[in-house]
């Protein structure tokens, strides 16, 4: 008899681990191995405290998508057990194909692999690994499932993913304002014409939801410092494969094996994942180190500061930079420290960064209204701010040293 | 010496009374009165920890008046100490004028004063108590005192009465949605020529301040229960005065001398602010005990049904309802229950409530911009939404026993 | 069908109605009266938080009993549907006996009637009420019940009604540090030959319960002040009932027909009892408040000074106080305000009070051990301090005006 | 001027920087090593959250130092405002001498030195870089400053280190019960005859306090699963260094430089500091994911099995294993895995753990009663149980494999 195991998480107070097949997925290697990823990369440089890990983030949404199932199952929509069960493997494995600093080094370690791609590579390998097992839990991940709410749960604009991270995230950055009413809109949760859509009365709670999200990118996710750390980490990586394409032996000294690889050889999902499940973070971080004593001077430079949290300065800019007048800033700078106008640009960029409070295009947020009828959150007249929302807010910014 | 006397509250862990003037107001029957008038009349009926009492509410403002304060000294704005004890017996004062139950019989006891009136009576009435130490509390409390912020900081969109009510009321109550992050709202306040406004990076903690009120706006202020409540406890002392106007001996038995006085002579400030200052809410209780035994069906009914949670029904309706079908209503009603159409106009009734998240009129909320110049929260691009917060909403309802 | 009903509570987030009949019970007058009776009368002197009511109190213990036994019934206790119910039904009730300022008061309203008393009485009326339904449950109360667990569960050393009240108290007092883990606690419950226990790991977890519990004691509910408003209330109502006995018309103009009813005639449970239940804190308010006119001095004066917050004085003292001492700052008391000897009684006292963080006599604490065995939380080897915590700890008091 | 940097804290909230001194001592590599050394090593192995680092402990025991030194100064204890810079970078600083894993790697790296010696040495060197600011915080943190209770509050059974450490760890732990009263502590301090006391008021928290925090040694600090970590990580580098002894090229591919140099030189404070100063928890972790494929079995086995969570297991036992057994244990394990018997002790060994509540021998906590008197707070009378917590609780172990 499988009894159940309880783990503390200071977000929940507990979380249950519901089945014995669970928590042999948790159990196995390539689910521990979220523990040494963490879920913010560097924004502990802002917030001290944000330093937990993608495997604390799975075992939460894995909570909120039992909670959320049992809310759907009280108000009479039959889900079972072992629907229920493949739901929750596939919240706690939908962020698997997560490397070391997530969306930072996206697409540097398998060049044509986003992070959906690999989880899906990833959930295919164990399900081989669990004899099969997990053929329903991939299906509902790929939306195939014929109860299309399952697959809503795991991913929409309003899934269980979104609610754990924003709440685990502002929790551990100590940004109280970002909390959301997660339980309340969890039991606000119906399911209509077999989508997942919410409750009338839970209009309110779904607005505060948005805005929070809102204030959570500007303050964390786009905090000026925490994009100069994702900026300054992925032009460290370019800068590597670069030298490594010209022959260069900047890996040299470099303690990780599958690193090395993975750098050296740029090769696809098939060749590549048994070394992508090997590094972690802490291959990131001693590479760093490494670096920070290499000969080539953007790498080292870049590395060191990045260690020692002597970052490049970013400001936001009314308006896009003018690529001339760009190239200008980066021939002074690469002439006042006697480097090429190429490795300047690894100091000297401009870009561009866009939120989305909520958007039109897909997964959107369905209110069921007391009158049975069900429209887009948009349209629901006591929110005369909504539709508001729903328009992307883009701003420029500028980096280079200080 | 003072010694610095510290009280707990589970809001803000201690407040500290910072002064022997304050806490010998704070002593005074006329302040200690507060602890028997709730915050929120019977909202308990739907949310039962909102038992909270208008004296918690105003030692809770005093204490986020000492923190803005302490905030706004430390950014270089010079405030005296006694203008600093001015502001904080001002919005320590700012609610004495409230009688039992509020809002819902506010000109019930004293029919021409509304509670800004009283406050403003009592203060004066206090200060020759104190021998005119409270003369700058009532200049600020007037907004005639030269130094405008001061005022704003006890009145006005932003004022710490709001976020202490907000932050209360909503801790209280459990609704989680409510708790606003009044910490770094009150971390970004500033004074820009004389005014109170808001630091640029504290824009997104304002919108979340904006819709966090709005939600607890209909979710608790406005929550169709606690409305009907205060139209039945209104209803009651409506009908017991016009009782009372045609010589109903209603009050017989009624413990309360006070309460009989007020409601028997329909005085004025000058003679009746004594007999409001005896009154509070058990006085009201007791009436409504008394009067569940009347003889007159009108107050018997609505005071038993009020007492024992057997409430009217409000139903939101879409448009204002017209009045002959009400009149119809009304007399359906009068017949059923053998009662005239008058006595059943305080069964069967309709209105309208409405709610504005952000009010252009009166109380703006001033952004400081990072470039040095000033302008109103609708207007900063980063926010598309603030501008719709403006945009009053209005619902309308039917009232009608079950 | 029943759909199940939600209240949002400051503790514990939701706390959810299980059935129809246990939300009757709720709405029902003799349970909606606890609406109006605080848990910890005038505490909120000290604690201006403290304003929470028996209603509040018994919903709590409810939640905590439905949380208890579905842990025990994972554990693979049986439970059956019916008992469960009966269980959750005999907590929410077994607090319906107390009256107005609980324990304060206790036997003044019905002389030989304690809280127990009552609650059974009126568990026995309401059982008829409700045609017989809440047998099992009376039976669970009074220990009759073959299951002893179930009624362990509402009253032991580690009852529910405690876990709720130690939760709730700290909350409302905002006395941080009383609060318990009451949620490890109740995971850790286990059921051993038919009794409640707990298992070894939990053992921390009850030494910090009961450290917590005896500091509640010392810093709530032993306060002096809180002491104080005990003994001037009880004093107040003592001097009423003597007086009334005298033939003295002490309570002309006090507008409850209960209470007068109660406190001239001094009737036993059979015929009081309907009077008591329509008795609440607001009655007692009102007498105070008409009594601080009332021409006897002893009455007059401590109901002023009670209503005012002008308190007696008590102070610790290392041992009883000699009686011929006592009797000469009586005499002189009296003889400096012109009172009598026996009116001065009431106002210069003497007493102790005890508090024990566990008591060896009854409702002990058994720890289930790896092994197997069961034995006494006094008896766990890593824990020399609990036995230490068995001994009463007593301090005497002197009281008297300041 | 300096303007205040205020960084978020979950803990308390926002943690102010009150100078530029401090400001730049935090901005220090020595002191921004401290980010990537854990508080906790591999405790996040039983609770996911606790992955919080000394950096973070180390800025929120300087908020609770400024917190203390203010509560001192309003209690008329003179504090210059050099001694309270002093005080607080004593604070800061005082677990600068921590290595990657702290206490189960101590003496790993450096042989001779403790953490303590270590904090020492390198508080002298940031004191050579600072050009003596720092010789005040280094005198208090020695203990030769003349002011005693500004060192006892660096170090003592009641110093914020302590507070802040349980406070913390508990917070990310997700062991709520280990939370305890700190900011009413720290309200209660007071100096007498120049050392650090509590007031009487204030023995029932400090009762709280030790009881939480022995609870955080059997349910964190010394659970068994953590113990299990410890030891194995212990065993893993005593293995290493043996091997290297033995001239194995163990360390061929080891990354980084400064812990391959530290391994293979045992070089004391002077020479090895430098060295020490580059590495953190990432050296380690890169080091076991490359043991892992290591040729010798005892490194190899042990790196993996504690990488991917396959770990020893611990069984308390009542008494101390004998030698014989344990030998006999060894021998059994050696012959079924074909390992030595020196081996096979890396596998399989026993052990005691201790824990004490209170010590009598050092930096005890001294009461200041009401009458002006001093006790120890094993001396007051009110709290029995206390005398009993100063004994220390012994238990037994024996780990092995699975």
């Amino acid at each position: 008899v499988y009894r159940r195991k309880i783990i503390n998480d200071p977000v929940y107070g507990f979380v249950t681990i519901p089945s014995d097949v669970i928590l042999r997925i948790i159990d196995h290697p390539w689910f521990q191995r979220l523990r040494n990823i963490r879920q913010l990369g560097f924004t502990h440089y802002v917030y001290p405290g944000a330093l937990h890990t993608r495997f604390h983030h799975a075992l939460g949404a894995m909570h909120l998508m039992s909670l959320a199932l049992e809310v759907l199952r009280a108000k009479g929509h039959e889900i079972s057990p072992s629907e229920s069960e493949a739901a929750i493997i596939a919240i706690l494995l939908h962020d698997t194909g997560h490397g070391p600093f997530s969306h930072a080094l996206e697409n540097v370690f398998i060049p044509e692999a986003g992070h959906e791609t690999l989880t899906k590579a990833i959930m295919s390998k164990l399900n081989q690994a669990f004899d099969g097992r997990l053929e329903m839990a991939m299906s509902i991940f790929e939306n195939s499932y014929p109860k299309p709410f399952l697959h809503q749960l795991v991913s929409s604009q309003l899934d269980v993913d979104r609610l754990d991270y924003l709440n685990r995230d502002s929790f551990f950055a100590g940004v109280s304002e970002g909390v959301i009413g997660y339980d309340r809109i969890i039991k606000m949760l119906e399911v209509h014409e077999g989508n997942l859509v919410v409750e009338q009365k839970g209009i309110y709670s779904i607005e505060k939801f948005l805005v929070a999200r809102r204030l959570m990118f500007w303050q964390v996710y786009l905090h000026r410092t925490v994009l100069v750390t994702e900026m300054m980490i992925r032009n460290i990586f370019r800068r590597a494969i670069e030298l490594l394409g010209g022959g260069h032996p900047v890996l040299n000294g470099l303690g990780s094996k599958a690193l090395t690889g993975l750098l050296t050889y740029r090769r696809g999902v098939e060749d590549g994942l048994d070394d992508f499940l090997e590094i972690d973070d802490h291959d990131v971080m001693m590479a760093l180190k490494t670096w920070q004593n290499a000969e080539d001077r953007a790498l080292s430079e870049l590395s060191s500061g990045l260690l020692h949290r002597r970052l490049l300065r970013l400001e936001w800019i009314a308006a896009p930079m003018p690529d001339a007048e760009l190239s200008q800033m980066q021939a002074e700078f690469a002439s006042s420290r006697d480097l090429t106008a190429q490795d300047a640009a690894y100091f000297v960029f401009s870009g561009s960064t866009v939120n989305h409070a909520y958007r039109m295009d897909s997964g959107r947020i369905g209110i069921l209204f007391r009158d049975g009828t069900y429209r887009d959150i948009t349209e629901a007249s006591d929110l005369p701010n909504i539709i508001a929302l729903a328009e992307p807010v883009v701003k420029f910014y500028l980096c280079r040293p200080k």
